[in-house]
């Protein structure tokens, strides 16, 4: 446990979880934890500032939500100089879809470190991309542009954005996979568990299986990812039987 | 005129003036000048770039709409502490509202470096806007997120963003002004003329008369700032007879 131990004599034992929960999930640390205590926290709980203002995420998503839409669209700027802004326009809406921030948000297991008086699973999943746009504003405010660029480069760029697929130029090696199976009658199957190992990152692995062979494995920080990932594997390696 | 002579060796003249320009209206040196060569290119000039791509300022235009959002929302956010997500959203609305937007681009008298094929006076308004946000585009691409939030704030928070006026809560001056001369069946004039004068940015000054004396004068950056500004002044000292 790398940081000062002296973060123990000025917070009490919960606050020293909530920092080392935040730092996994960041990849760096945070300043004033404050902020990030704001971006965990439901209305549910019915928290007010010494001014009366009530406390909770949804001011710091509606500042994540406009954050991320920017840095997501100077990615595509760069990414895609051939686009025009109407396509540019719709690959970010593709980026930032709710169902995609949902996922990442529940990839980050960003729910653990919510507060809340409603059973948090009685949540919709809307609860995981919200979460995840407040953290992209709690970390502006503690930290600048710089940081929320990395972040989101490292948690949603590098690991879920491409772009061919979402223009689906590429299609899905997993549909190609269980076209080819059910053509030749054979049976698969994607054994997906949590391996997340020493990654501060929650991490998934799958095995694919076809027949009672395993023809392909693979790690990722999504079960979707790791999926397409063995498929895409494993179509390389059935190549001369499928193609 | 403070910048290096050798610019001109490297540059044509027009190119010399172009940097001029952009420097006046920026408030600091722009470092690649190709990029904002690109914010005032309309579309109807038809130009490529070596790979074959059109040239024009409208995917400038959607980086700088979402970084402009983006500052906006950050000013709000912690301008308006007791607003919650709803009322940030409908406050950046107006702040960045089309017509808005619109207006700073004229005051900025942007048009003047657009290069276009179609006659300047054949332009709607929305030029003036859409190259507002390229111009903010092109510096998020040179200069990076701080020179952006500079220029937001020297450009359009400082001298165009008054909560209070946007929230209704101030009426406008100029309105109770007119209202009063009605009433009073007085003759009122407003009388404005550019008076940029030394500063680098376009002023507009304003004389109210009423009846046939001046009873106020002002001087801001936009006309209808400046009538505003000249209005409460003279509210102020009408107030014995109009309250």
């Amino acid at each position: 446990m790398n940081f000062p131990s002296n973060i123990f004599n000025s917070h009490p034992k919960q606050d020293g979880d909530f920092f080392l929960g935040v730092t996994d999930i960041l990849g760096f640390k945070p300043k004033r934890l404050e902020i990030y205590k704001k971006a965990f926290l439901h209305r549910s709980v019915n928290r007010k500032d010494k001014k009366g203002n009530p406390m909770n995420y949804e001011r710091l998503e509606f500042l994540g939500d406009s954050m991320l839409g920017t840095i997501i669209s100077r990615y595509l700027y760069n990414e895609v100089p051939e686009g025009d802004e109407g396509y540019l326009t719709k690959m970010r809406s593709k980026i930032v879809s709710r169902e995609h921030l949902n996922e990442l948000g529940k990839d980050l297991n960003l729910i653990k470190l919510v507060e809340s008086r409603i059973p948090k699973t009685h949540f919709g999943d809307n609860i995981h991309g919200n979460v995840f746009e407040a953290l992209v504003g709690a970390i502006y405010l503690d930290r600048g542009y710089k940081y929320c660029e990395k972040f989101i480069y490292d948690r949603v760029i590098g690991p879920y954005v491409d772009i061919e697929q979402l223009e689906g130029k590429v299609i899905s090696y997993k549909s190609l996979i269980i076209e080819w199976c059910q053509k030749q009658k054979k049976s698969f199957n994607y054994n997906v568990y949590e391996d997340t190992g020493k990654d501060e990152l929650k991490h998934f692995a799958v095995k694919l299986s076809i027949g009672n062979k395993v023809v392909a494995k693979a790690r990722a920080t999504s079960k979707k990812k790791a999926e397409e990932r063995a498929s895409k594997r494993a179509f390389f390696a059935l190549q001369d039987r499928i193609g």
